[in-house]
């Protein structure tokens, strides 16, 4: 039976999530607080890039929209490694040559309302939802004349960000658990441009890091040549925002931490004083949906930091995830959220855990020497060992095996890579046939406590 | 100088402050949700009695309260374990015969506030604050006759709950940290009244718990020969509110599981039915305050559980280190609120976790022979060891040693006490001079590696 849904928010996950519940016949209507972003310059200054993987284009092949979105994405087959000396190296992201793909956050949202309004669904801008009657159904919307109006649907979906107004109002009910909390590190967003004659001016096809133990900069590489830099610092303290006040400051700030990149920054000051230093949020919310008459889904469910490039590719996931169950359940919509509920919690959650250990490794254990050793003994055990070892890492970002999966596998690597490392050289040790045995061995012994985890279909 | 000074809540935190301010020339206005309780019928059946314990005492002793609620506090020197037998244990909190005082929670209010007015507070009742301006301290009100207005203060202070206005107004700041989460197990408030010749039915001068291991049930006793009760259970499962529907079912399920009380429970139906299934929340927030213009107080900036019976006690402590800012820093607001939160904070956290831990010990430890060991050791400890050895119990119940140095304790007296337990019969060992040395040197161990921790003035 369709259903008259109603969606908040039409960003990513709101657009997707729109186009695969009309493909179902459902009516769809969208509320999308700000202005329709196509017919406007993007607000720049405040989007770091995405990193597309495997759970984006998994979704993005339901909705048909894959061959569309190859041509805006780039590939990035590793992190190019800035050091403070000046050199460069580069650390491949997958075993067989897997790219995350650099996609510009606008263009991919544009090209996903423009998909869902072909579809037939409705999308209301400048409809800013302030709170929802959870009991009931009924959306309190403030409209762009400053008068309000109330909604009542059959069934909601919040897809409406981090500061969602689903998740505020369940937020205030009974029985309904909620936590938030901000990194002390803040963001701002820079730039390299091409140079005078057009060219890039670093490698296009790779993440760029410049890892400084408590902080760091990326740069992302976009279709025109430029490169989305992020410069990620403490807010407080003697190396922070705080402290950076004046162009000497931040002058003398990029001469000494990032030399390699300032001569290609012409407009850094510009950039630092003109867009915003932006906070970090992560969520968690328990639980996700009430009743059969609404859900949460995406950064309203789960927002998280930036640091594993997960954040669209978790909220696609989910997307993927509840349209699997509705080809299964059809309009058992009890059974449809309480399941979307119970699978994907405890995946929401691991992701945002992931996110949050990984910005510890991109800003500090990238640059260090043992850990890029790891990195590399990991490729080579996934190749000895394709179907018992497969690193963390891949498993987030090149496959479909479920977020709280990989984290559960977390300490047994931790443990196999630090027994391996206490050996001495790895690359030397196994072309010896005992070492090999013993290799073996203890890859069996990672395997048997990990392999009755779900690995997923 | 003097400030115009708002509180938002007249319950017994906002009362309190409120007299504590007046007392030093501040103007003081109160704003209150709810009706006067002085002129009503106090609601029954949701305020689980408190238990005044050391921190509160010298929290009333400043406002010169003491004599006026000692009139009505009932000293319970310890715990009346009913077992499942019908069987009955004692066992005293302190080693000196120290209590803590069953109060009436209305009662204590309806003092606070009229001494409050006695001191020139202006108390409005009903008029219920629903946001506040944070940056500019302006209270959006809400009147008795359905109008709204707003309030400009120099000072705010949010003594108004758990879910109080002031901390949800900051909860949506960017970088304020905050999270909540309930309790599985819900509770019922019930009673055990005098006979029918007006005589008490159970034990006057102690805590009655009947330790069910997931689930218990609590007397605490009234001026007026009345014991409160309190069942703590859960929401769902088996054994749990959802499958006590019927007067038949939560018969069965009081027959079988207090037996000795059901024949003095001759309103338990009637209580069942009559009074509702209320929720356990935890909440944490940070920061406390905002800059020199506002700052939480009591259950709006820590709501802990009951099973500490600190609630009371850790926002009248609250209230005490407050004043003794006020008489150190004259009125340097930015300090007084500065160090408040960094004072009160981590013990706000610890007491929340204390709590929840305590409410394992209460529902199944305290059922447990070698647990009421050990309480017996902890007491003999304290009387060899009386500089060295405080338990963690009359640290927080007896004495004004921060919280968080209670909690910093735990680790290192479990492994103290196991180590204990697990040389054979205590009481037998001491009577030898050998183990007594091993026992110093023991003790001295132990005391080692607490006596830097912060122990308070």
């Amino acid at each position: 039976m369709a259903r008259n849904i109603t969606i908040l928010g039409a960003g990513l996950v709101g657009s997707l999530l729109a186009i695969l519940l009309k493909k179902r016949g459902h009516e769809v209507t969208v509320y999308e607080r700000r202005p329709d972003m196509r017919g406007l310059n993007m607000s720049a200054g405040k989007s770091i890039n995405l990193a597309m993987s495997h759970r984006g284009w998994k979704a993005l092949d339901l909705a048909g929209l894959r061959k569309d979105i190859e041509d805006l994405a780039i590939p990035m087959y590793g992190r190019y490694l800035h050091q403070e000396d000046g050199n460069n190296t580069f650390q491949q992201y997958g075993t067989n040559k897997e790219a995350i793909y650099s996609v510009s956050r606008g263009e991919l949202n544009k090209k996903l309302m423009t998909l869902a309004e072909e579809h037939g669904v409705t999308i209301n801008f400048e409809h800013r939802c302030s709170s929802v009657d959870v009991e009931n159904n009924i959306l309190h919307l403030d409209l762009p004349d400053g008068s309000s109006k109330t909604v009542e649907a059959d069934l909601i979906f919040g897809a409406d960000g981090a500061h969602s107004a689903l998740r505020n109002s369940y937020v205030r009910m009974d029985r309904v658990d909620a936590q938030h909390f901000y990194l002390k590190h803040g963001y701002k967003e820079l730039s390299i441009p091409p140079d005078e004659n057009g060219n890039l001016q670093i490698e296009e096809n790779g993440l760029h890091i410049w890892p400084r133990r408590n902080f760091m900069m990326i740069a992302l590489p976009n279709t025109d040549g430029n490169f989305t830099c992020t410069l990620f610092l403490p807010f407080e303290g003697e190396l922070s925002f705080e402290t950076l006040k004046t162009e000497e400051q931040v002058q003398k700030f990029f001469n000494e931490q990032f030399p390699d990149a300032v001569p290609k920054m012409p407009t850094l000051m510009e950039d630092f004083f003109g867009n915003p230093t932006s906070s970090l949020i992560t969520t968690f919310v328990a639980p996700w949906h009430y009743k059969n008459k609404s859900a949460l889904i995406g950064d309203a469910a789960h927002a998280i930091v930036p640091f594993y490039g997960q954040g669209m590719n978790a909220g696609f996931e989910d997307c993927t995830i509840l349209a699997g169950l509705l080809d299964k359940h059809g309009d058992d919509w009890d059974t449809i959220l309480e399941v979307y509920d119970q699978m994907r919690k405890p995946n929401g959650d691991a992701v945002a855990n992931l996110a949050l250990k990984n910005f510890v490794e991109m800003r500090d254990k990238v640059a260090d020497k043992d850990f890029l050793e790891r990195k590399k003994i990991e490729k080579e055990l996934h190749r000895l060992y394709p179907k018992e070892f497969i690193s963390v890492y891949e498993m987030v970002s090149f496959s479909h095996i479920p977020y709280s999966t990989a984290q559960s596998c977390i300490d047994a690597q931790d443990k196999l890579l630090q027994e391996i490392m206490s050996d001495g050289d790895f690359f030397e040790n196994i072309k010896q046939d005992a070492y090999k045995t013993k290799l073996d061995s203890s890859v069996t012994t990672y395997y048997q406590s990990i392999k009755d985890l779900d690995f997923g279909g």
